[in-house]
């Protein structure tokens, strides 16, 4: 369970659920227990049709490998491999058959490309909307888990890919513009994310990461989970973000804020991760540098040098 | 993933997740992965409004433990011990505040009456329905795990407790009957079910069980999937089925069946089990005798000797 927008109610379950010796609880991208020699990592999303996807824009294809995808993108941000996954889906008449099926389809599909099978679950009925919650189990070496509250004030801040194609795939699709090939790649993006477990799994690997997330609700509103966390402030470089061809030129035609969709728009699903200097020199993935961290709480934006007054906050489900 | 009511998709899924070797996948009370020098057991389930439950007929605090019971008796039906729960929950705006703060309320009372922490989940908004997820983490020693696929023809069925109060509770919410001190029991009993984790322990560690799965759908229903699991045919004599005294009451005034709620009606959480004769007599725990497994496909039921024509399904889901 993660301290996103929710923040009164997650901070009332935990204040009621304090994680026992060992192990750890309520607050980071995945729950940490011991096991033999390793360590399991679990995590659990819930999507709600008419919050998180609409029937009339998403095939079910797409909406069973995002269900999964934001799963195993959280087990990708502690640095550890999925074992198994778990669905459970209500479906109101209506989507009991064809969608279903093609639900499967698509859960299926990135079940296999990660090679991770499905284990368990529950099916039932709705009245109304469809339900999808996805629970995934991970491993990772024992203490070698990147959270969190691991980074040190001087180190450098890195992503590991482009920032806000997967907004601009969702501001092309409400706006209703044009599908141009750059339009396409974007929507693709935004219904097809990636979860990094290759760059998880080097970064886990490289023993030199202080803290880690993965960018789920917007890189400004994640890094700042990572700054209270870790103790730390952070300068943002936002002429250092990395932003994808498409994206550029779909912001130049339509006049949109690529800074804004970089640092705001949710669900890139890239890795968020602190380290040393240099490190765009040493791993075998590209990692981009964007800012550092220092001492304070703040978060400072700055572009060619000059500090900037904006403000950038992320989104919030409630 | 249980095949109980929802056959066709289950099925379909399963198809498309064979099991990787050395591990239990869909098909049990909760699939079953190594791990170190015991077993995981992994089970969830997902309750929706308007379908689990009724906002006007069900507190929530009694929806609170009820989302947590479900899913302790699914590791208590392999004779496991639960190890953590993670709670999934999607608020339409009406029941961000109060609602769901007794919600946490009820779930934190199961939760220490059986000393599992919450470790994880997720917080959400939702259009209309609230929607509940639980997933609950267990552990039991290796190969130790009790199936639904072990029994074998000549064992003798059990039960470890009183059978049809949960669905004559529901009857009586359901018909608006008064609330006699016999009925408040049964509602009672339905609000707040008892999975069986005590009984589950004593019968894994006894050694002699063969089958076992816990009664949610109906003992008849849960049966069959027994009988399915390991290929044998079921003799019970409904005059063996154990009733509590408020139910024998209750149906008696009422005019109500009380066979047909014992062996249809759903959410009892005991445990149905097979194992040697006898066992009422050597357990530490009671155990009621209901009949036996014998050759064959057949479920037949018996009355005082004689057998029945009748037939009592269980509770189908779509």
């Amino acid at each position: 369970m993660k301290s996103r927008g929710e923040f009164g109610f997650i901070d009332h379950i935990k204040a009621n659920f304090p994680a026992p010796e060992g192990i750890i609880g309520i607050g980071d991208d995945c729950a940490v227990m011991p096991a033999g020699e390793g360590e399991l990592l679990f995590s659990t999303d819930l999507l709600m049709e008419g919050v998180h996807f609409l029937r009339s824009e998403s095939s079910p294809e797409d909406v069973g490998w995002k269900a999964a995808a934001v799963n195993l993108s959280d087990i990708a941000a502690m640095g550890g491999i999925p074992v198994a996954t778990f669905l459970s889906i209500a479906l109101p008449k209506d989507a009991q058959g064809e969608w279903a099926e093609r639900f499967i389809e698509g859960y299926t599909q990135i079940s296999r490309t990660y090679d991770v099978p499905l284990l368990g679950g529950d099916t039932t009925s709705s009245l109304m909307k469809i339900a999808v919650n996805v629970g995934v189990l991970g491993r990772c070496p024992k203490g070698k888990r990147l959270m969190r509250s691991g980074a040190k004030v001087g180190e450098t801040i890195y992503v590991t890919g482009p920032l806000g194609d997967s907004a601009g795939g969702l501001q092309a699709i409400l706006k209703g513009i044009e599908k141009t090939e750059n339009v396409t790649r974007l929507i693709e993006r935004h219904k097809r994310p990636v979860p990094r477990i290759d760059a998880g799994k080097v970064l886990i690997e490289s023993g030199k990461v202080g803290a880690m997330m993965d960018i789920s609700d917007g890189m400004a509103s994640d890094l700042r989970h990572i700054m209270k966390a870790s103790e730390v402030g952070a300068v943002i470089a936002l002429d250092r973000l990395p932003c994808s061809p498409e994206l550029v030129c779909v912001c130049a035609e339509q006049g949109w804020d690529r800074y804004e969709l970089a640092t705001s728009g949710g669900e890139d699903f890239e890795l968020l991760f602190t380290g040393p200097e240099g490190l765009e020199n040493e791993l075998d993935i590209m990692v981009y540098p964007i800012g550092k961290t220092v001492q304070g709480k703040d978060l400072i934006w700055t572009e060619n040098g000059r500090i900037l007054n904006s403000d950038y906050i992320g989104y919030k489900h409630f």
